[in-house]
């Protein structure tokens, strides 16, 4: 029954380099992808780099997405910011359409929206961060579907305003018994190792459950339907590699989310 | 005959705030427009601004357009930068898909798009800058209007490629002999006497004329669309209050450029 | 017996226009100050403004400091944001070494330094700001006298350290009962009227208290040096012209923080 | 006679990375120069890469100074802008500043200034930047060395004000016949082979002349101080090493331009 066979996303981040500054190793890690987030040019990217990437999706038919960031490009859009409802909905709006733009000029369509960095941790469990990033992809294109945490209240708040929305997992972080990922600045908030990525994936997808970062607990998630490898990270394109692979030995399918959610 | 009555578009530039940073009476300025030219982010503009922008816009019934600048905010996008084809295509499209979506948001379409300061120029007279502007509003969407200086290259290139072009004149900025501006660097660049900005702006949209800045010449307009405001002079509210005058004097119907272009 | 006059420094944030955006009154505001707070090009303020700034300073005799913000120009560095140790004591340390050199070119000395908006609050309470904002004034010059907000835990940090310190009030912004300042979002935050300035401006530098926002309570200060009026309130020259006329009549001598702390 | 003995610098950019973009490799460069010169956060470098590069430079006895450019991060400085005097002044007020606090902290001393990029060759050619970049240096300290193209237009207007100069010569860069460098968008603007990198970087130093890019003329030096290897170069750290050696053999002492300009 093909209707059983599990369905899986991957996304990475892409086109986060910056004028002259190289970040990540989009040519590389783009064939491996099912769902491509794109920096729109608060965090990284420009618009020179925004284009370049969509073409390079296009080339690989990987779905793209908007990937916008806090007005923070020296600290990466990591860095948490305290702003107003206002603030954060029209920063949103802003970012999306200069990525809608470019997707029209290339002659594509733009699958979703993901959050990056400090807002995607925000949007994931502050309402106040979540409602206007909700509101915002709806006012723009209401057929975007949302990345989100996993189980997180910004998933609930876009369901319940009509938005699709991908639970997301990321194999390659440490998560806290809450649900939440551990923090960049901990020892062990990121797991670098093949092999250990592509068991946690596995068990993610197929069990629907992480061990915390301490291994005293198990996460359990409801809903999964995209799993994230950063693509910033050394060794990102043997992760992704990795990952097909586990991921076709396992019988799981690698899809672009919008197709199954 | 209502048919043989002329018509004209006045434009302002508008939304150049920048957070905290106040520039222009926008809210003055707005009721006495057909168009305005909504700052998007790089010489001036913010998230927040461009939506408030737009809503005031949709409140009066003005027509809106982007106004792509230079990203150069500390010099307000006035000062010419070297770019690249690539650079100025991708910063066009980037900016007018930022305003399309706050349009979208907003619940109004957007009618233009005229290209800010030193872009402006750069546009105006040199095909490097004007080929690239001309191919991002046409990549974005073909139906908007690309404001340009009267009867510059920019112009030819533009309706060549199939835009629809508003040729504009300035009633407040001082015209060389070949038909450029004068440079704001120099005295007399800027007319700010409401009645003689007035005089000017009937002549050019009856004679299609204006006397050059030193009056030995004259610059005639084959064509004459709109005629701008600066919103940053510091009594535009003033000199747009009294073209409305002197135009319903004169029998000149003020009208937003799509109408009629 | 003239040393038992009391002394007040005035100060005010200046400088902290940016580019062709204009903001606050200068030129108006500086004869009345004794300390001017120059911006440094973070939240506000740029290399020719900052320039400008000192030489309007200097033909007022007015000393200045430095006035260092968050990297967030445009949230004008009013909103807080999450950073390194590291981060904020090198984003000080380079501002304040901005200053110095145009103290230099210009024939000034430098004074002072106070941190602006969210730098200024959180290293007021957070000794994690607190700690590397004194390590940087320390290790770029030690005599330099560092502004915070009266009877904070930065002000004891930095006496701690070795630096002199300035302990600072607000006529103008209304106080919580533990000496914090009203937020800025909250209505009432901000006194405009000119007698009540001044009256709670004598009150706190004779009697060492002020009436909390919702009078029930009384703050005192144990070291009260400098009071600020904040240069982009509506009427700061009113405000600062009223003050100087009430310590006057108060007997209560201007004169700048560095003379007597 | 070991007064004799030629001496030449050897000088990189370096602290070009900005918060998480990575640029250059100064780890592993930095123990091969005589002279560093470190960005200032306008086209590269923010506050904490400064501060490192610093103790960087300082471990390994290295001298630095600030290499500042123009307000341009997305094109890295590299494009021409059209600034005012006032404009070009300032903005090297601000960035030496910046870096002399640094020095200050770190404990070391700022041996020169080296305009980058697009200031760098506008500064060699045109006097409208010259002026200004010199009266910057000499304003803010007459003892700082600056750094420009060996016998440009800087150079003389540098020298009659009073400061010391280094010539500069670029032996992985391509020179037109009127000693100007060909620009980077051009093929064989940058030589990246070690051994003719070696090869002409001795004639440089020897014989005080270097082959046009066309191989039909020869441009002379009457002076010849200090020699570049860009740091962004893919195989920068070859390249020194290579320079060292052919250096060495050749009997060139390598050492830092204040000792012997």
């Amino acid at each position: 029954m093909s209707s059983m066979r599990l369905k899986i996303d991957i996304n990475s981040d892409v086109g986060e380099s910056f004028g002259n500054f190289k970040v990540g190793h989009d040519a590389e890690i783009m064939p491996y992808l099912s769902s491509a987030n794109v920096a729109c040019g608060f965090h990284a990217g420009d618009p020179v780099i925004m284009e370049r990437t969509l073409k390079l999706a296009k080339r690989h038919k990987v779905k793209v997405g908007a990937h916008p960031g806090l007005p923070d490009l020296v600290g990466f859009g990591r860095r948490s910011m305290s702003l107003s409802r206002e603030e954060v909905q029209n920063l949103v709006i802003y970012q999306v359409g200069a990525l809608l733009a470019f997707a029209k000029a290339v002659g594509i369509d733009v699958q979703h929206v993901k959050p990056h960095g400090a807002l995607y941790n925000a949007g994931a469990h502050d309402e106040a961060y979540a409602k206007p990033i909700v509101e915002a992809v709806h006012a723009v294109n209401p057929d975007l579907v949302l990345f989100t945490l996993a189980g997180s209240k910004m998933a609930e708040i876009a369901a319940k305003a009509g938005l699709r929305v991908a639970h997301e997992v990321f194999a390659d972080r440490a998560y806290n018994p809450d649900g939440s990922l551990v923090s960049r600045n901990r020892a062990g908030a990121i797991v670098e190792d093949a092999a250990a990525v592509s068991r946690r994936a596995i068990k993610m997808v197929k069990e629907r459950m992480v061990n915390t970062v301490d291994s005293q607990a198990l996460v359990k998630f409801d809903k999964l339907h995209t799993i994230c490898v950063h693509g910033d990270t050394v060794n990102a394109v043997e992760l992704v590699k990795a990952l097909r692979k586990a991921f076709a030995a396992a019988n799981v399918e690698v899809s672009p989310v919008s197709t199954f959610v």
